[in-house]
């Protein structure tokens, strides 16, 4: 049954013109146990995984961000100093098992795969490149809304003029503390950048163009 | 009298190197009663002014960013219509008395001042031409922890190797009910961006390459 | 009499979504006897007025660019060695009457005015951003095929899948010597990046849609 | 012995803050009989060995540049049209043997490698963030003078303010015919945005240093 009130929550979604942005959803910070996790993105893997098959029910293309960085080191920059300073960690090696998207999270082949070295999705990438070949004009970002990679692709994204939405489901409680902060961050994404949506309500969009 | 705790809060700063910037500090924002005034850039002004006269006797250089909008609309892009859905308050009008920088603050005529159209200081301008020209290393960023230029144009500084700062002075207590997100902002912007700090604790980082 | 070999010289145009370029035509390169005098430049007035005219007839937008440099020299980077060494004339500085485009093809209010500070026209600037805004797919750039800033310009509107035509008409024999030169360019450009044609070819495209 | 006409062609360069570029020496381009094959190029490859020898003797840091595309074609934007109206050869498909850098010039380990889907090796790739990393301040570019690669990539770099130079010998006469376009894009070049010298020019340049 479709929620009516969540399926006013925006003007109708084109799939043809949509992308959904699956972005840092490696192994290296997901999976249990591993080196660089991070509990709110391994929460997030069930609702992006859902999302994933949403749109690739509703021809919505989906394109796959990782970060990742050369093990020589030559693309760091002040990420290194930082790290060095113990504030930060360091982010998944090109190359190794750990950069890659998670077992959940398969990308088709035909899914391009961006490999990223700052925050930003658009950083230094060629993202801005697919989305304009394929004439996206909205992008869906997914995934923990804690990771530092999202508001910075978020702004990015809007600068650019992309209709920009994020979708995630509220948290189910395995990773307590962190809820003021984050209702923090989606109330000002909210505000000044961003749809904010469930995946059902994203699923109310996506499937109005199609009635 | 030099406080030697904040002293110790990073390596010395060079002013030849160093570039404070000045974000948004329009008359449209910080007067009292224009039309989009913003409390807390309003609180900027007293520290902002300080941090001018520092930089100004240090040789650190100084530059100007205002965001404002051509008048008919050609460069607003997706903000249109975020704003006609009450979303978002108009930005200042490119010249107009209201897009130019408060008096307070006013530029001297070497002081470049650069024009944006969207909330990275970066996005669209010759900032990071300047920077490279000056052959700057590092950026102080000044002015409201809560402006919505803050966030993005931190990130954009740091992705490109600037080290990066921002400085700010403790609020007054004039805008109750901000403090628990700024809070949030600052936490978040020193654990991951920008090393935040007191004008006080800038003080004595430039100063200490002094003695 | 409409010339129908050039009227196929290419799929329709649609004038909502087409912007024409004056790239560089300001008073200090274009102005007999003026500091920065090219002779190619001056040649383009006439038919970047008879290109305005037909833009503006035909609702086709129009974008300005003007080449300038800050008077303090804090945006010319590495050009000011090149100077220094004897190999480049300085550029027209902002502020000054020469850097404003010259009075045969001044601007309309509403026709947006970019300053740039390298040869390309989307170098550190909002140039991008602009087309966009406007749904811009089709970029004209017209002016002299000597240039420095064409090609530049031309690969980085490509790069950003515009639609790239350069519209220019044949010399009428004032610059003689630099014939081989120009046709080296204007064959490496019509095989690689832009569509290549006169006024009269351009005007039978744009008018092409209007049948 | 050094010659010492050549050795006072430009300031000395300090090998530490200089990296030489290989840019689209690919298999699919340089080998014989391949679908793509640039004779300019193929003659680039020793030339290019021995800048390589010399980079890697000297402690001038390498980056390979390899222009390939997705083999679903998400990323080629308007080229694809262009190949379709015959005008461009498709480019190397990434994950192919012929999108590989050739083997005379096969890269180390520790040498970066920057895949690219347009012209300019700067456009939307990592390679500005490499080069700051690494606190390059010249770029050093070898390979084919015909390459459409060579000038927007130039152009980008000099933009960007690294002192910028094109190391190439004479050609030894396998590509008849393409000779004055050559000079003509050469001397351009030299006057306008690179130093244009010979290997034993650079060897000259970057062995002074350590006299």
């Amino acid at each position: 049954m479709i929620d009516r009130s969540l399926a006013l929550s925006g003007p109708p979604l084109a799939s043809a013109t949509t992308a959904m942005l699956v972005v840092d959803m490696q192994k290296d910070r997901v999976d249990i146990g591993a080196p660089l996790f991070d509990p709110l993105a391994h929460e997030a893997i069930v609702p992006t995984r859902r999302m994933l098959e949403l749109a690739r029910a509703t021809d919505v293309r989906v394109v796959f961000i990782a970060h990742a960085h050369r093990g020589d080191g030559s693309d760091r920059g002040r990420r290194a100093d930082h790290r060095s300073a113990g504030r930060e960690r360091p982010a998944p090696v090109e190359g190794t098992s750990g950069a890659r998207i998670c077992d959940a999270l398969h990308p088709l082949p035909h899914e391009p795969l961006i490999c990223k070295r700052r925050e930003s999705a658009f950083f230094g990438t060629d993202l801005d490149t697919v989305l304009r070949s394929m004439r996206i004009e909205t992008v869906v970002f997914t995934g923990s809304p804690a990771s530092r990679a999202l508001l910075p692709s978020v702004h990015d994204a809007l600068a650019r003029d992309y209709r920009t939405l994020f979708v995630h489901d509220p948290r189910t409680g395995t990773a307590p503390g962190t809820g003021d902060a984050i209702d923090t961050v989606l109330a000002a994404m909210a505000m000044t950048s961003a749809e904010v949506m469930s995946v059902d309500g994203f699923a109310n969009l996506i499937m109005r163009e199609r009635l």
